[in-house]
């Protein structure tokens, strides 16, 4: 698992590097639940109210073109939130980054300090870091 | 476009049949807005309650091995949500929709009549059908 980029006490924040795109978030709730609609509305908006946060963050960062939020988990049935800005020169634009790639793809990396510092002023203090 | 299966004032659902996999909803927004971080707060939150509201009725019905959420619109920027059942015999499980199929994928269809009385029994009655 790669070190959180921030965090409170029901879920966490972390970035991977997607091949032809770039720098992506997914964000990761600590309960083990399965679909959204089995958490109680109030930790599903707070819950969204970070994944919301994250997708404000990378379009002030990225400027991407797009972005595509999704909830899949059929491999890891642990609920998480891919936050994945999309390019038009990206490897899939315009399909999903799970289709078959259209192109070798530009990818954009976005430093980790500064998305972590862009993550605390978008979402607040992290509350409860992980280690 | 396919006609609605339910709607209130701000955003409408419908059902879409999708090859090797059966009958999935979207839920569209009427608004014409690209990304979900440009709603302000409630607007979303009520969005989100009849997304996951869409999820719960599939979830009743469908028995699926894991439900998929999500909003792409890279080629239609208009904010939209795919609410996707899926099962472990569907063309493309455990990868996304949009990867290439694995198999030929057992179709799941629900009956329109049948949905749209799920869907307003788990989401009250529409307060504004599209025609």
């Amino acid at each position: 698992m790669a070190q959180a980029l921030w965090a409170n006490d029901r879920c966490f924040v972390i970035s991977v590097e997607v091949a032809g795109v770039g720098t992506i978030c997914r964000v990761v709730w600590r309960g083990h639940v399965q679909e959204m609609s089995e958490l109680d509305p109030l930790a599903r908006d707070a819950f969204m109210d970070v994944v919301f946060g994250v997708e404000a963050v990378l379009r002030g960062l990225a400027r991407p073109a797009k972005m595509n939020v999704a909830s899949l988990g059929n491999l890891v049935p642990h609920l998480h939130w891919h936050v994945i800005p999309r390019y038009r020169d990206d490897a899939y634009f315009p399909d999903a980054i799970w289709a078959p790639a259209r192109r070798e793809g530009v990818e954009q990396p976005l430093s980790r300090p500064i998305l972590s510092a862009a993550l605390e002023t978008g979402l607040g203090k992290q509350t409860k870091p992980l280690l």
